[in-house]
């Protein structure tokens, strides 16, 4: 029997876009890693009937598990705890332990905020200290204790663990909530799954969907194969989850992939683009000069840690001065064939290259808009250039579709795969 | 009676996390600036018993409205249109005006794609011209179009609006859906709401839970405001939701909050400071010079369309090497104080506005870790300087909390409001 899990996020914050849910998706990944099947991620208002409604559903949907995230701060619209407890049948009450708990970890701050009524935050922190009936207690990351609270009694409703918002609490706090016995006894029976990714670079979502039809033509079995194909910032994604027992199943699949769009296909793993080419760079020193892109493209490469091994500097030359200033590009150059051109992202990548003494150079210029498109350089139009050893490699244009964002962000998709194959060949 | 709505984000990709969810909280802001409440947004996957039971408990929770996003494309796995209409009671069939209109769109693919088989494309996208009967068409933004489906008959269930995964397909469609008669038959009786922002920089959220009882016992009346505070890359946003007729309390609770934190509270609407910074350098120039962000701020300064008229460019100082060739750091202040100190920090703001000739200039040099810490530079410590006028005006350090990716995003808005304080004195 699979066991299901729901997400529920709360916060009228995230509700109303104000912040971006990076932990639905997160806790999404971490269950199906554990062979938990996530049933849905569900952002509410911090308001008790719109919490209490969705956890019914998911209680509903057969939902054995329930994880909550955020509501869990000083403020008085932080009410997932009382809700929670109420929702279970499970009154709560101030927990001395955890509250000597908070005030350690308060302490310290009236040195950083010396203007702080101290007595006062302890006040507004000892609401983080009202635990359920029956809950187990998962130590404070930030300020906020998260709970596993245990099903209503004498029914089989959902076990709910009670995690913050804060990402980088929550991670580490569902580490520790996962080793708990409370939690253990709510997922026995998860079974265990498998989730592969093929991801390529370099055709339109709609030619794969054709290929998929002919890879089932050719007699391949699909059955049991849970395939998802996703366009995410200009490559294609295919995630495919399946029990083990399919593993040979998902093999012939792979093949037929990759005898279709094996020159496409950069990663058979989970490997992303950004990892393969932090791979190809060790050994290797690199150099950028970035204009449309303005250190979008320098900063994807630093995202990567350890990228101060190979990752030298770069050069944001935004304006036309500054691409000469700093990338040496000749005045020349720019005046015959403007900034957005093959020769002018050659000199880019050659100079940014010389002048930091790296081995490898890499330049973007583009139109990102919204101004400044014209009919021979519309907006989207963007020069790429590599220069491996002094010399400019690899110089190509792309025209990108979407707004500002999205040509920019495209764009640093472009310059990786650039990069990778300048490194391969 | 407030018009109620559902947001439903369909998609396998999006529930496990391989992408991030975008339309939801976008949805939810354009649904609250109707007079339209959002009661829930929810991701299930790309399976029609979870789509439809989601679809279910929002109908339960009286949403006469319901959008969903996503499973329009061309692959068997997107299969939204055919599920809504099922559960709305509409039969499929096939629209010989929208396939002409997919075609047409599909027939420049052939120049830019020269392998793909053509008619097979089109056979994959005839799947997107099958419309549920009764229900609105809105033509493609991309290749898919939306569908905005009435009720099933004889019911007071929702209105379903069919829009699809991409956010720059759903925005423009979005704009159509709304002005459709069968939208404004859906949202009859919407009322209108007010929202108001006040966003703060420099104290944690706990001394404002203080704040706001504080106000609460000074009599104020908060009756009818919702109001919600967060914590966003290091600032803190209070947004209040409430009635037009509550405008003179909102306005008691504005003045208590600019009472209490004055100094703090650096915008007052909906202004962020990525928009005060930009309007603070009309007539100025600047150059940056970047270490541990690596382009970052660069890259945010360059969001904001026009931003060409003052952002010169910068330097991505990754390695001692690139501050003293790019920047013009003394090799002897690096060796004497370090890469991370106010003195490598103030050189670096000067010397990026000098080399590029700019009004202005800042630096970000600091320890990202999770590499490279020491005792007395632990990773999380971050210097910053700008420089007016090739004077270094403001020097100084943050102990950034979290992860290689929050301190160096943190840094961005430290140096953001050190810039808006700079240009405002």
């Amino acid at each position: 029997m699979k066991v299901r899990a729901g997400i529920l996020v709360t916060g009228t914050e995230v509700l109303t876009g104000i912040i971006t849910d990076r932990n639905g998706p997160w806790l999404s990944e971490q269950l199906r890693s554990m062979g938990i099947e996530p049933a849905q991620i569900t952002v509410v208002a911090d308001r008790p009937d719109d919490i209490t409604a969705a956890l019914a559903a998911m209680s509903q949907m057969g939902c054995q598990l329930v994880i909550t995230s955020g509501g869990l701060g000083p403020t008085a619209d932080d009410l997932t705890a009382a809700v929670i407890g109420s929702f279970q049948g499970r009154p709560l009450a101030l927990d001395s332990e955890v509250e000597a708990v908070i005030e350690a970890i308060l302490a310290p701050l009236a040195d950083r905020w010396p203007n702080l009524d101290h007595d006062a935050v302890m006040a507004a922190n000892r609401k983080q200290a009202m635990v359920p009936a029956g809950a187990t207690v998962l130590n404070p990351v930030g300020t906020a204790p998260g709970l596993i609270v245990p099903p209503r009694e004498e029914t089989d409703g959902p076990t709910v663990v009670v995690l913050p918002g804060p990402p980088r609490e929550l991670k580490p706090m569902w580490a520790d909530a996962i080793e708990t016995p409370a939690f253990k006894a709510a997922v026995v029976g998860a079974g265990s799954y498998r989730r592969s990714m093929m991801r390529l670079f370099g055709m339109p979502e709609s030619e794969l969907a054709l290929t998929l039809r002919n890879i089932e033509e050719q007699e391949i079995d699909l059955d049991g194969l849970e395939i998802t194909t996703c366009l995410r910032r200009g490559e294609i994604e295919i995630a495919t989850t399946y029990s083990p027992d399919l593993e040979a199943n998902y093999q012939k699949f792979a093949v037929a992939i990759e005898a279709a769009h094996g020159d496409l296909l950069f990663s058979r793993d989970e490997t992303t683009i950004d990892q393969i080419v932090a791979q190809l760079l060790q050994g290797h020193s690199i150099a950028l000069a970035e204009s449309c892109t303005a250190g979008m493209l320098t900063s994807r490469l630093a995202d990567v840690p350890g990228s101060s091994d190979y990752l030298v500097g770069g050069m944001i030359v935004y304006s036309n001065d500054a691409k000469v200033e700093l990338a040496g590009v000749s005045p020349a150059t720019l005046a015959d064939h403007g900034a957005v051109s093959a020769e002018v992202a050659s000199e880019l990548a050659v100079g940014a290259a010389v002048r930091l003494g790296a081995s490898v150079g890499v330049a973007i210029t583009g139109v990102a808009g919204p101004a400044g498109g014209t009919e021979e350089k519309p907006v989207g139009l963007v020069w790429f250039a590599v220069a491996v050893d002094g010399q400019a490699v690899f110089c190509r244009s792309v025209q990108l579709p979407g707004g500002r964002a999205d040509i920019r962000d495209r764009s640093t998709t472009v310059a990786m795969h650039m990069i990778r194959k300048a490194l391969q060949s």
